[in-house]
């Protein structure tokens, strides 16, 4: 199982499109940048899409679905049978995403990647599990090698010819393996980033806190190599994640990152291939405590702060709204020429 | 001309949809809270629609344009003929507002209110000229009584049973008339409150300031009357908004409030009807320098922070999607008990 690929060049956004994206801009019938961020997106889709024309028509969102080890320390405010409830419930079309991705008109898939409940079968079902969960990370390495592999690959398999691609995760326990993967890779106190996830109480955010310390102090040796990290405090779904991030600057697809769990995600794959940062924007600030320390430590900007905090690929679906209308705009504004109307003085 | 129907009673909203609407969305398959502020917004929709499952299907969208006598002082960058321009503009589909409300598919309509470039009429436009500008409010009250009803009045005019209402305006000037209302209202020095508008540089700027100074100075005994202070500072396209919200909140429909001039307009009307409080949304907040005191001044928090500074109800046209999908999300997710999915422990 190979996982050679991750360090395959990586596309770069068209200057070019990106300069005449700019100019047009200029010209349209408008005050010289009163579009705000939504000028700067254009441009920015205007050079990853190497187009002058950008579009946000073929939309790709996989949720990204497993369970992990580490919900037996009692971590989660729900229990980890809701992981494969929630799959059937991405299926029949009940869940957040489910809604926004219809009103996206996206093409949606769910990816099982490993859940204790049962899965049935059904066709936007990707089933593809590599363990029924990951190991309890505080006991050992949340996967082997191999599974690793297995995750970065069926990650990677999802990417195809697309517009953007929306990554969504969901599985009991992940913010608590993101919060471990944040505070080792950026050297962080776990207590600095690490959140109330679905909404455990006091006692229980104790419990996590703990939970992560211990792995901190367990996995300690693998500090700077971020595939043994992702290996030993990862879930199958974050390495689809991270997988699926890299195939698609390899492949020249923008990606909107979700909320804390995304960003986890894009952290682990920024340390595994830096060169992708051009295609990652980010979509919203969660309410999840850690969630702006983790943007600081990546630079990264916003478009959305809704207070929300569900995961599924939910604030990125959201923020594709606002793309497609920023595209539009771009797209379909007349300029002063066209229109007839006197430029500034 | 009578403005007497401004004090007509303001319709309440439904404390029980609001109600069923919160018990709903604590119900959802996902943690309680979990979507932020998308919550709170189905749930305030629902109350002022009367309704446990809010829509967002009739949009109507109103672009009023006029011009201002004070734009002779020299405070804009752009030159008057531009505010007849746009209107043309509007008409033809080429300004940011009709991309959007095309994308909305809102009834969207541009009212002429006086301007001083030449209007041709076109099957989206209500001509309803007062006079070609309003007076230069440095040297006489911007409009007279008689006007300033027919500005409110044909603002009113405008509304009738919509999901919600989205003003925008046009003015080369209107930052100014916008500014030095908002500093006569809640009594704050002009440079607190007054930016660049579509551009200005600071000498430019400084003029600005001068020149609402003065107005502020020539108009001081008329602090405290609200309408005495829209007639005299006010623009014709201020006016009607001011109108068209206030009949908003008399005839049930939601109003998403636009950037710094619509907030201008709608803290006009507070001031004048204080019960119609709960139907204004605030939909952005604008990258004019005055916009954040004003939204605080109102108590107000803005849906969406994007750099805008357009105007035309652009910004509240993006809101607006924000509104649809978290009525979607609303009205389109799945229950625990539908999905069954187990609940938090």
């Amino acid at each position: 199982m190979s996982v050679q690929w991750l360090s395959d060049a990586v596309k770069a956004p068209d200057p070019l499109s990106e300069h005449s994206a700019l100019e047009r801009q200029r010209h349209l019938t408008k005050p010289p940048g009163s579009l705000g961020q939504l000028e700067q997106l254009a441009v920015r889709f205007a050079g990853l899409q190497r187009s002058s024309v950008p579009r946000l028509e073929r939309i790709i969102v996989r949720v990204f679905a497993a369970d992990h080890g580490v919900a037996a320390q009692g971590i989660s405010a729900f229990p980890q049978t809701v992981t494969a409830q929630m799959v059937a419930n991405f299926c029949r079309g009940g869940a957040a995403i489910c809604v926004l991705s219809q009103s996206l008109n996206a093409d949606f898939k769910v990816v099982n990647l490993g859940c204790v409940g049962e899965i049935n079968e059904h066709p936007i079902l990707i089933n593809q599990p590599i363990a029924p969960a990951t190991l309890d990370f505080t006991q050992a390495p949340a996967m082997s090698r191999t599974q690793l592999a297995l995750a970065l690959n069926t990650g990677r398999a999802q990417i195809g010819p697309a517009d953007v691609f929306i990554g969504g995760e969901m599985g009991i326990g992940n913010t608590t393996a993101a919060a471990a993967l944040l505070a080792a890779l950026f050297d962080l106190p776990a207590a600095a980033i690490t959140g109330r996830g679905t909404g455990i109480d006091d006692r229980a955010l104790a419990t996590k806190l703990h939970v992560i310390e211990r792995a901190l102090e367990l996995h300690r040796a693998k500090r700077g190599q971020p595939l043994a990290l992702l290996q030993a405090l990862g879930g199958f779904e974050i390495a689809a994640l991270v997988g699926a991030y890299i195939a698609c600057a390899q492949q020249g697809v923008p990606v909107l990152v979700d909320g804390f769990i995304s960003t986890a995600a894009a952290a682990m794959a920024l340390a595994i291939q830096p060169e992708i940062s051009p295609w990652l924007i980010y979509s919203h600030l969660s309410d999840e405590a850690g969630h702006r320390l983790a943007l600081e430590q990546l630079g990264a900007e916003p478009l959305l702060v809704l207070g929300m905090r569900l995961g599924e690929g939910s604030g990125a679906a959201m923020a594709a709204g606002l793309v497609r209308d920023a595209l539009a705009l771009h797209n379909g504004m007349a300029t002063f020429t066209e229109a007839g109307v006197s430029d500034a003085d």
